[in-house]
Formats: C-alpha cells, sequence, structure tokens
C-alpha cells in the first residue's frame, strides 16, 4: 500500500508538472507554482525527483511514453508510405490538442536557457528516432529507395523536421500552412511509389 | 556627424547584443549584461531601441538580414536541386560556425518563454520563406514537380526544417549526423531529375 501510494504521490505531482508547463511555460514551471497547482508540499517534488529539473524530465517522458505508445499502434497497421503520412498528420494533430506540443517545445526552449538540460534532452529523441527507423523500415527496406536514403538519415531528418514543426505550431497560433504540410505530404508518397517497389 | 556617431552608437549596442546572446543565451541577455559587454550606459539601450526586446530583435534583424544577403549572393550561382543542397550544407556550416545558429535558437527558445516575442519571430520568418520560394521557383517553375509539390509549401517546410536542425544543432554538441543530412540530401537530389526536367 506504500509503494502504490507513492506512485500515486509521484503521478499526481507529474500531471501538475504538465499542466503547469502547458498553461505558465518552463519560465513558469517552478517547485512553488507546480506544487500550488497540484495543492501539495513543494518539498514532495524534491523527496521523490531530487529536484525541479529530475520533475520536469520525468514529465516529459511521462507524455513522451504515452504519446510513442499511440504513434506505435497507429503506425502498426501503415503499410505504404502513403499511410505512414496520413498517420503521421493524424496523431500531430492529437499532439497539438493534448498539449503534448506545448510540453516539448517549453522543454526544448528551457534546454537552451539551462544548458544542463540539452544532453538530457537530447538523449530523449533516441527513442522517437529508433521509433521512425522502425516505422519507415516496414515501407523501405529492401526497396530501391533503401539504396540512397539509408532509413536512420530519413529517421533523423524526419525527427528534426518534427521538431521545426513543434516549435511553428507553439510560436504560431495560425496553423493553416503546417495543416497544408502535412496534407501536401500525403499528396506526393504515392509519387515515391517506384522508389519503393521491392524487386 | 551627429547621425553617423548614432548609427555608430547603434551598431556598437547591437554587436554587444549579439555577442551576449551568443554566449551567455537569451536568460543571460539583460540590459545590463549587454552594457557591461559593450561598455556603454544601459540607458543608451532604451534610448536607442525602446526596450530590451526591441534591441534583441534588432539584433536578430543584424545577423539575419547580413546571412540573407549572403545567402542570396550563394543561391545566384546555383542552377539545380544539386547545387541548392550544396550552397544550403556550405551554408549551415558558415551559420553554425559565425554563431547565427545560437542567436536564432536562443531568440527562438526566447519568444516561448516571453509570449510577446513569439510574433515578432514568425513576422521575421516570412523573408526567409520568401528567400526559398524565390530560390525553389528557379529549379522548380515548369517542371513536373511544381503541379504535385508547390514552391510556396517546399518553402515552407524547407524553413520548418532548418528551425529544427537550428535547434538540433545548437542543443547537440555533436553535429556528426545533421552533417550527414545535409551531404545525404546533395546524393538524393539527382534523383528528383525526372521530376525537373521542363517539357
Amino acid at each position: 500500500m506504500i509503494k502504490s501510494s507513492a506512485q500515486g504521490t509521484r503521478r499526481q505531482i507529474v500531471e501538475a508538472a504538465l499542466a503547469t508547463l502547458k498553461e505558465e511555460g518552463f519560465a513558469g514551471a517552478t517547485s512553488r507554482a507546480i506544487a500550488r497547482r497540484g495543492g501539495f508540499n513543494q518539498a514532495l517534488i524534491f523527496y521523490h525527483f531530487g529536484s525541479l529539473d529530475g520533475l520536469l524530465l520525468a514529465a516529459l517522458d511521462a507524455t513522451s511514453a504515452a504519446r510513442l505508445a499511440r504513434y506505435r499502434a497507429a503506425v502498426a497497421e501503415a503499410r505504404t508510405l502513403e499511410d505512414l503520412a496520413e498517420v503521421a498528420a493524424r496523431i500531430y494533430e492529437e499532439d497539438r490538442d493534448s498539449g503534448h506540443v506545448k510540453v516539448v517545445s517549453q522543454m526544448v526552449a528551457g534546454s537552451l536557457a539551462r544548458p544542463a538540460l540539452a544532453p538530457e534532452i537530447v538523449a530523449r529523441m533516441q527513442p522517437w528516432i529508433a521509433f521512425c527507423e522502425e516505422a519507415l523500415r516496414g515501407v523501405i527496406a529492401g526497396t530501391p529507395l533503401e539504396d540512397v536514403a539509408p532509413v536512420a538519415d530519413l529517421a533523423y531528418a524526419a525527427v528534426t523536421f518534427y521538431l521545426g514543426v513543434n516549435l511553428l505550431t507553439h510560436l504560431d497560433a495560425d496553423h493553416t500552412r503546417t495543416d497544408a504540410l502535412f496534407a501536401r505530404t500525403q499528396q506526393l508518397a504515392p509519387l515515391l511509389a517506384p522508389f519503393l517497389t521491392r524487386p
């Protein structure tokens, strides 16, 4: 019971950290603000996470793990590059509506303000690169495209691009052009079909 | 003489702001820190730029104008998508070495911390989108690619991607994978030749 209660407390603190990052940004996500929002004593942050940065990274990990599970389930059904493009557009919309985009952008911005966070953020990109590699391998492995565009490079490019999309979405209240990009990618995917036919 | 002296002072203040952004980041670029670095009275910042944000945006404008002029000159010689990819790789290296990447990343991060800056940053992306459109139009207009991938969408995608590259370069001291991406783009460009042949 003690263990499950400690987990419950941790979860509650992480939820408060996520809500604070979404509504007040990295700069506003102080221990005091998070504790006030969650209605707990701020000493609990240090007891459970060691430091404010420890909690913020745990919060990023929690939203990322949830999103990654969602992405994995969605791409499991994708057979073609067109399917992948469609999945990407749909999940990006969810990321935006759920506030995941805000949390990621704020943590990236925060890691430029507190350089000690930078390697932690970079390390947390690896599962996403690995995930993209896996998703792309399914449609590219064994095709002529693989020879010219190795899956590892494409996956890194996809994550780089998504980071740009993420920040622009957060910076620019007008999402028309970002939405147009996803729509365009879906239209373009079939063009690559000749490169994606396995001999 | 008074006018040229005022311009000299403005330039000196902008230089101090750029150096501070590069070395201390957005969070460290306070009026006090900039004035100390430049060896002038911090009241001059408000006299010449109205506010700290006014100065920081003027600094971003100064480095952006210089880089845009450099980009324009470099792409003027580009005839093919391959040429453009080669130019992009070369100029990205200059952006990185000169600290331009740091200034852009710090200002983007700063605009997430001070939301009043966000529309200013978004507005400052427009000349880059226009520039990309112009550069891409030269190699794409009138080709079959234009029908499926309008220049405006491609330009927005290029700027989005470059924003991601910019932030990753600043976050991750290891540039191996970013360098590999530019090299790969150069290898891939000729593959698009069939789509880029004008009828």
